[in-house]
């Protein structure tokens, strides 16, 4: 009676291995609060992350069946939307329909004809990789709290790889040296990774090209790797910028050789969003480890930052274990789905009027970043440069 | 050419799963240098564990192959001799030959007639399980030792399986609660594993029915779970103290469903060498749990301390995920190797002398509670009551 209220649909996820959910309970009694909007979840969306039905329905929500959340829906939150499940989304492509809103990940640069796709389908998309990294959209990027995750399990799965205990331990049987971590990128990941490893008890160096990055790995308990690099030289303009280019690479890369040699360990934190991952560690530096050191490759999905990666495998190269695990976040699906569903909902707060209605403000920069596709049309400036579009 | 020099051989490890190795490169050194002895190890005999044959050669051993390690030493150093070695350790008895020393864990309590076959013939036995508690022993302690370690791997196998993060984190996406976690029994492991526990960020408790072992557990960080029992009741002596104590262990588990029902992670402790671990977490505890919960079972290996878990088997029952891991240490081979090792040239040091001649000294309190047969017979007391042998 009065306004229309919009109705948020939650289906349970499908993509194979995707424990998380994109509201967890404390979400919907949250939103239900603030906003007169109705709230569907589908039965168990949130068991394997550890959420049961009766917490949900609790909170506020409605549960139903599948079919019905993407029928009556018209805002659909999703963890891993058609554009980043490559496996079986289009299952859940076939349910949506033309105008619903559909928020999820995308992997919308990766991916860009995602959006032509929900464009055509006249259905609206926002895609959570997109929230700018500014100070107000903090509490929506999922990115971030993701990264942190998967920096703390980074280390979980190295040290569970080891042959060695991260701690050093002075006993009746003789002292056993704590394990030396080096953790490569200081990003959200890396600067999470530094600090639980540190708290295990490892000592931890860490490097990153970012200059900025010095104080972030000392403000954790690690230590700075500085490479004896001439960077003057190195930074010099004109004709031989690109000679000097190579030249600084391959002493780089000889110096890190040394670096990761020492190590029992190595963690590598350079993903990139949408693109390939760079390449940090070589074949040659792998050879130069220790036999049963380990490496673990959080960009693995992205074609890895070590040579060897496998990506969702654990394998043995060279007397060194090399894993390269995919979607590590789900492997936390409580905590995981906790921040999913905080970014979600602090990211709805700003999409849904207290009267329940369901507004997109292109003057708004979140906004303008977020949302791929509307009305018919990718609005995105730098999805029309992907897709080739004027 | 003087006294007769003993000979000690290291063979490969063939047990499956059995990473370890009974010296590494260090002990032989040290052994070398101490003593006038000649040191045989077979290839890759520590390869597993992260020690390469050149380092074994740089310490003075003699690389050579199985047969002859296990033809010309006198001395034959095992981790898991065929006492302990159900799967394939008869291959080894095989090789083994009369007027041989062998020195290695052989499962004595649980598997006593293994004595009996090596007095059968003729080899002499010391297993290294029964290394009595005593100060001047705890230096040759490979049960210490290896709990130290599985302590430390039960967190990490815990925080791995579990859908939490351990330490608390305040972040944009909202603060993350700290994981709960429960250790039953505070001896080695269990007091590791509170460290670790502790360092990795988790809210501790732990429960001992030793009174001795709440100070240790406040020591190591923990919070020493106390049950609100009525002990004077349950101590009362005559006729009803089986009756109490019916009463007082019905109390004692209703109160302990309630402190496991609050946890994220339960350890469980209490294996007791050559017996069947006492279950401390029953069916109905489990259910108690909350979904998602984890219990990690360092006694799966004799029968298991909870009543769900299936020994090498990671199983989820009643929404909570039991790991009931085998060999433990050997998953962490690199200082389990180190320790055993050290405890194993602690105990050599004890039985060979400067000129290199090998002597047991049934005097001394160690070898007389070490060795399980020796001049064909089983000469160990505790081992003879278990054979029915006057």
């Amino acid at each position: 009676m009065g306004v229309a209220q919009v109705i948020i649909g939650v289906p349970r996820e499908i993509a194979p291995g995707e424990t998380r959910v994109a509201l967890v309970p404390a979400n919907v009694a949250a939103l239900l609060k603030k906003h007169k909007i109705e709230l569907l979840v589908e039965r168990e969306a949130g068991l394997a992350a550890g959420y049961t039905d009766s917490e949900y329905q609790e909170a506020g929500a409605t549960l139903t069946d599948r079919a019905t959340v993407f029928s009556k829906a018209d805002v659909v939150l999703q963890v891993q939307t058609p554009g980043s499940n490559h496996a079986n989304g289009d299952q859940d492509m076939a349910l949506l329909r033309a105008g619903q809103v559909l928020i999820g990940m995308m992997d919308p640069l990766a991916n860009a004809k995602f959006a032509t796709k929900l464009a055509e389908t006249q259905i609206s998309g926002l895609a959570l990789e997109l929230v700018p990294r500014i100070t107000r959209a903090q509490a929506m990027d999922v990115l971030s709290s993701m990264a942190m995750l998967a920096g703390y399990k980074a280390v979980l799965m190295a040290a569970s790889e080891s042959n060695r205990m991260f701690p050093m331990n002075m006993t009746a049987a003789g002292t056993l040296n704590a394990s030396r971590v080096f953790v490569m990128g200081a990003g959200v990941a890396g600067l999470q990774a530094c600090a639980t490893a540190k708290r295990l008890g490892a000592v931890v160096e860490a490097y990153d090209v970012r200059a900025a990055a010095r104080e972030q790995i000392l403000s954790v308990g690690a230590k700075p790797v500085e490479l004896d690099l001439d960077t003057g030289t190195a930074e010099g303009s004109g004709g031989y910028a690109a000679a000097q280019g190579e030249d600084f690479l391959k002493r780089q890369r000889e110096l890190m050789t040394e670096v990761i040699a020492r190590m029992d360990v190595v963690i590598t934190t350079a993903a990139v969003p949408g693109a390939k991952s760079p390449i940090l560690v070589t074949e040659d530096m792998v050879k130069a480890m220790k036999p049963g050191a380990v490496i673990v490759d959080l960009a693995a999905e992205r074609g890895g930052n070590c040579e060897l990666t496998e990506a969702g495998q654990t394998v043995t190269k060279h007397g060194v274990t090399i894993v390269g695990p995919e979607n590590v976040p789900a492997t936390l699906a409580f905590h995981a789905s906790q921040m999913f569903g905080k970014n979600m909902e602090n990211l709805l707060n700003l999409l849904i009027t207290r009267e329940g209605t369901f507004e997109l403000d292109f003057e708004d920069e979140i906004v303008r970043e977020t949302v791929v596709a509307h009305q018919g049309d990718v609005p995105h400036a730098r999805l029309r440069g992907l897709l080739g579009l004027p």
